[in-house]
């Protein structure tokens, strides 16, 4: 393996997150020409203007072309149809990997559209983003010190996940590997979840007839915790179908200890109330001093 | 109604939202002595060191004496012995308001210790709070263009009613009414839910045993979401039970919720899914909206 920058990088979806790798790696000088692929002709376009692709192509077969490495970085339920897009054009010494936050969905379209999964092909999942979308959103601080879990697969070419590691490396990244089900389970637990409560609070408290009042009200702590109900619908109707899976068992987990404490709640039993909460915070607490100490 | 400053304003419970209401008195010139009343001497000395309070005593009954108005900033379930406490020391014209997030549980505990409420209670609530708490928690900006809904009764003197919303809106707060089970229901849905969700969250994932690779990869959204399972669980206990019932109540709408979101989950109906997410982003951001215009 050598560090010299790549000639040409394919970026397939240039939105938050594509255009971010881009942005990156046009920040590192990692990589002398960048394309960008995509359904809008606008948006890339607009790509151009901002500075964060070279050039780009509406065609996933022609922006492939010659590629050293291509990102995958749409929603899931594209993939299908853009692996069998690139398929045949794809120099044969490249390595594509991908980003989406449901690895076993990801294997999957790629044994669909290939039979078996490629030695080159190497799933990745940046643990980075914003609420916002779109290459407006993108900017190359967006992985800095973030985590990019790979779920390599034992028929996984070593070359190609050595190439997959050191760009994310040298991107700012830290990077470590899983299983796939384990990356599933864990990001089910720590993300998806997470954005299906929020989801499903301001929804329900939207139907209410008193919704005007409720969000007048709303105060700091309401628009924290539902920042990420301002994801991308699209986007997270992917993961939830792609992860249903590890996202109900945990939901079921969550449902559980939710009725627990209302049962506490109903019955006025103080004593438990607290234990839940205490636990809750000691955790949350710890959470966040772990994470300054690997900042400082 | 005069606007000259207050002689003496007595602040019993000086942690957070105490303590910034006495600085932020302070700040604005608003009274020449304030005296801080709590169980811990060591907190009140604290608090006359970072020059919160002027003067400080452990004795409610000494502390109220000659204060020309009263705050009750501690947790709900002290609320009774104390009023029972200051009861025979208060000055005749002195006002009492209070902070507590409950307020149908504030005027019962008033009623059980006087037999009824006395016209110069004015029962109030800051939506305003973080999740720190104790007085080195404590600003004088705490207040700055948040809201302060008071939930004055038909009994309530008008006099000491404009006292209450006068200080509020020197000290920088945007002052409302409303019906006192109004309050409550709002605040349930739109601060304690959320904090009952948070911390059910978080202790849920604290007993799986993946805890630690979860917290690991737990990025910035999930950080957000849960900074309100930091908050005092003693202070969160008091007000899931002073406020069970509408808490129950819009939990039990939140849970209708849930389950239809995760049958559609179940059933990969993305059409559903994506129904109840755009819903929610679009209330989510009108709100951040809203929030921006008030602001400007």
């Amino acid at each position: 393996m050598n560090d010299k920058p790549l000639d040409r990088v394919c970026i397939i979806g240039v939105g938050l997150i594509g255009g971010s790798f881009a942005r990156a790696l046009k920040r590192g000088a990692l990589c002398t020409h960048v394309v960008g692929c995509g359904r809008s002709e606008a948006s890339l376009r607009r790509a151009v203007e901002l500075g964060v692709v070279d050039s780009w192509s509406t065609s996933p077969a022609e922006a492939v072309a010659g590629a050293d490495l291509v990102l995958l970085a749409t929603p899931l339920s594209a993939m299908p149809a853009l692996l069998s897009a690139i398929r045949p054009a794809l120099a044969p010494q490249a390595v594509v990997t991908d980003v989406g936050s449901a690895k076993a969905a990801v294997v999957d379209a790629v044994i669909e559209a290939y039979g078996r999964v490629p030695p080159n092909f190497v799933p990745g999942h940046p643990i980075a983003g914003t609420e916002n979308s779109g290459v407006d959103a993108s900017f190359a601080e967006l992985f800095d010190r973030h985590r990019v879990i790979l779920t390599p697969l034992p028929e996984t070419d070593r070359q190609a996940l050595a190439l997959v590691r050191r760009l994310w490396r040298q991107i700012g990244a830290e990077v470590s590997e899983m299983e796939v089900a384990e990356h599933d389970q864990v990001l089910a637990a720590t993300s998806h979840l997470p954005h299906v409560l929020a989801f499903a609070l301001v929804a329900t408290l939207a139907e209410k007839s008193e919704r005007q009042k409720i969000f007048d009200y709303a105060a700091g702590g309401f628009r924290d915790f539902t920042r990420i109900a301002s994801s991308d619908p699209l986007m997270w109707r992917d993961i939830c179908i792609d992860n249903s899976r590890a996202i109900l068992d945990v939901l079921q987990e969550f449902r559980a200890g939710l009725d627990r404490l209302a049962a506490a709640i109903e019955a006025r039993d103080g004593e438990r109330i607290i234990e839940v909460f205490r636990d809750a915070k000691q955790a949350r607490d710890q959470l966040i001093a772990d994470r300054r100490k690997q900042t400082d």
